[in-house]
């Protein structure tokens, strides 16, 4: 990595604008909403730091975390919601219940809290077959079990013919902060090293076939899964040495580095070669023209490590059934600030910017 | 009452066999979804009883309270959600975005939890009006800020155009269990008191007159508003005498008194007389032909409590703003079980019964 040490006095000035700009505060200026602002990069961004944020400030949310914390009688909660609305309900690997589970049990594994408990909303459209919403229900218990959490409350709407699309989902999670985390993006240091629990844009990939959007005699499962049996187990072999983490769903593992280095203020580099990427997917995102790195995950993560742990950590990971693929992808630089640096595989050196559009929309 | 004392055996045939039929749990036999399902009514209840309640199979589900309990570290939390889809978003007195704030904390207040946080997800469909969305974020602020909670979370998805209806709100609240609260359902006994705590169908003819479903020269407003300070007001002043409180939402005060009569095997006898209804309310709901005790509220509940503390409960509640003309309306018995008697304006008497299909659909 000796040609990242330095940078030609060109790709200073460039980076130089683009930090800039990247350095304020996104203003939320579009007179409509777009598929955009649902598909977790800058658009998202802007929707959420122009106007979310403002509106609800308070320290939890300014923290940008994947979940909110709630402390009170002396217990530390973790609280995530998530919508889904993915499109169709049914793919192969899961389901939209199956995805509402994980998604917000892995939004509270993200800050290191044990899930406790879920609460699931549910807004059908008239006309819903019965038989598929059994499907779904089931979906969610199941789930819900396999990853030990109980559905403790509900909520049920139905809105007319055409104003949804089958069902959308609501998931909200609760969970026990771990003792063992001492999680926060504010923790990154240069040198810190960058883990990658798997194979990534399985669950993306799995969408689009779903849909028959072209012609692949591919196999490809999306990775929806519970992601906390490989937290506890990071939890267990490094604690405390873990600095951060974030599961890599709409936008990508590119957006999740992308968030972190702005909201960090630190620079990281990442070895394209290095991200592991099936052949399947790699084949269909090639047709599809999105980079894999830009592709939904439903059950991957980025860990972030010091650097004395990394190899600690790998092994913890890859000790778990799900996460044997687990690698190492990079690492945190000091400069430049807010900025992610992708060395690719074919020697070259480019910036790996913020996803801008929605590839891929209702992905989850 | 004395008329209600004693049953002629015709009366006591007809309502033998409604309360056998009551008795058994709901079945959901329905082949697809239809807006009923959404009422709050029958059909709610055997997709609840039916298929959700089996799937999710657990105490605090069974329990069929407002909200569900969580207990850890020794803390006792409630958490309620809730969907929100009224049409229109914006109506006099309201909101989607203030609805969906107070929706949520009545739901952590009928449990005798003191609402601490919220969290919010936003299902937009693209093409709304950044104005619109802005506004219902404004609202949602400022409705959280009034109750004293944190948006703690949030999560947004967008779908086509088509998908949605402007847009769809959950909030999922977390309150923590007051001590001086003793609810229960279970706890209702024949001779305990039924309170109100205002009068009833406003939110339900603001929505409809909102939606220019007929011509009226009436100022009604949704009664919207967070239900806390009466509950707090009332655990102040009768505690643990207090046996149960709902919020006359959905389905309106008929359906929640049908629940509780069905789900703890009493009976329930009311004078409609008592009953208060403003003029506009009750001309509105003549038109419709809808009675006033079927329609939503935001701001209603039914409070339950032993008789000898009846008159300080509702001295209590009538000091808090907005409760001043809460009245008592009925009474605990025992026989029939299960079932809502009514002793109707004119003298007679006549099962109050569930609500079947959806007059007024999208009212939340």
């Amino acid at each position: 990595m000796t040609n990242s040490a330095a940078l030609s006095a060109r790709e200073a000035t460039v980076l130089g604008i683009i930090e800039t700009a990247r350095r304020r505060r996104a203003k939320f200026r579009d007179p409509t909403i777009t598929m955009s602002h649902g598909a977790g990069g800058r658009a998202t961004q802007s929707l959420i730091e122009g106007l979310l944020a403002p509106a609800f400030a308070n320290a939890t949310l300014d923290a940008m975390a994947d979940a909110g914390a709630l402390v009170t009688g002396g217990v530390e909660l973790a609280l995530s919601t998530d919508a889904f609305v993915v499109s169709p309900l049914q793919f192969p690997g899961g389901s939209i219940g199956s995805l509402a589970v994980h998604g917000t049990i892995n939004d509270l594994a993200m800050v290191g809290a044990r899930p406790l408990a879920l609460t699931l909303s549910m807004i059908l459209e008239e006309g819903l077959g019965a038989d598929v919403l059994g499907a779904e229900v089931t979906a969610i218990a199941e789930a819900a079990r396999g990853a030990d959490v109980s559905v403790i409350a509900g909520d049920t709407k139905v809105v007319e013919r055409g104003r949804a699309d089958g069902m959308y989902l609501t998931t909200t999670g609760v969970g026990l902060r771990d003792p063992r985390a001492r999680l926060s993006p504010a923790s990154l240091v240069p040198g810190d090293r960058i883990l990658l629990s798997g194979t990534i844009g399985e669950h993306g990939t799995a969408i689009m076939l779903a849909r028959n959007a072209f012609e692949l005699n591919a196999e490809i499962s999306s990775d929806s899964c519970s992601l906390w049996p490989a937290v506890d187990a990071l939890l267990e072999g490094v604690g405390p040495s873990l600095r951060c983490l974030r599961d890599a769903t709409r936008g990508g593992v590119a957006s999740v580095l992308n968030e972190l280095a702005r909201s960090s203020g630190v620079a990281m580099v990442v070895r394209e070669a290095d991200v592991p990427v099936r052949d399947a997917v790699a084949g269909a995102a090639e047709i599809l023209g999105i980079d894999p790195l830009y592709m939904a995950n439903e059950g991957k993560m980025v860990v972030f490590v010091a650097p004395e742990v990394a190899a600690e950590a790998l092994a913890a990971l890859r000790a778990v059934p799900g996460c044997e693929q687990a690698v190492e992808i990079g690492e945190v630089r000091r400069e430049p600030p807010g900025m992610v640096l992708l060395h690719t595989s074919f020697g070259g050196r480019r910036v790996l910017d913020q996803l801008v559009g929605d590839p891929l929309p209702r992905i989850c």
